[in-house]
């Protein structure tokens, strides 16, 4: 397969709503993904897999949680951050809307390791 | 360690050669590198790693060679590309500059698996 370019904002404008993440690409055994992002997230955690978060538009707030207690990392537009396995970490858009573009071990589920929840996306649609 | 946001444009300002990949991030054995582009690279390959390239300033030519020709994508800020295993490729800063974040295998040399050269970088620095 020849590799194409893809726009990241023409990705942007196949689909509207949020917590819904779309692949749109692969790397290895990892996926390119992006979301957008209203309101908050479920707490979560990935046993087995780091998660990077590149904030294309908008204003990410990753709160966290662990034995210390919460807090939280405000990540702007530009900026990354990434969430290593086994921390518990709720997303939210600190913006009306907050895009992100995630890379991820492809079998990666959104709602991390615990039951699927109404929030599940355990196979993204690849557009 | 507690995660912190990583802002690209902050890392860009602490270094202006180009072609000298830095490390910003680690996700699982993979490494988040940035570089400064400004003319051409050289023809390389990697059999085992995809690789990715998200175009954050300026454009990026990549050119491709294969069994059947040569031919290149050109890919603005903004929009990203994967180079798949095995395929010879070429960027090349179609701009003054050209800022990229990629995405890869810890382990892979930005000149590929032949032997080192001159442009040749097998450990980027952690910034």
């Amino acid at each position: 397969m020849t590799p194409k370019p893809v726009s990241i904002e023409d990705k942007f404008a196949l689909f509207s709503e949020p917590w819904q993440p779309k692949r749109i690409g692969r790397i290895d055994g990892y996926d390119v993904r992006i979301a957008r992002l209203k309101g908050e997230f479920v707490w979560h955690s990935h046993a087995d897999a780091d998660e990077f978060f590149f904030v294309v538009e908008g204003v990410l707030r990753m709160h966290f949680r662990a034995k210390k207690g919460q807090w939280h990392e405000d990540v702007p537009a530009g900026s990354l951050i990434i969430v290593p396995k086994g921390t518990e970490h709720k997303p939210k858009a600190l913006t009306p809307e907050t895009k992100i573009m995630l890379v991820e071990k492809s079998e990666t589920v959104n709602t991390g390791d615990g039951a699927a929840n109404e929030r599940t996306v355990a196979d993204p649609e690849y557009i």
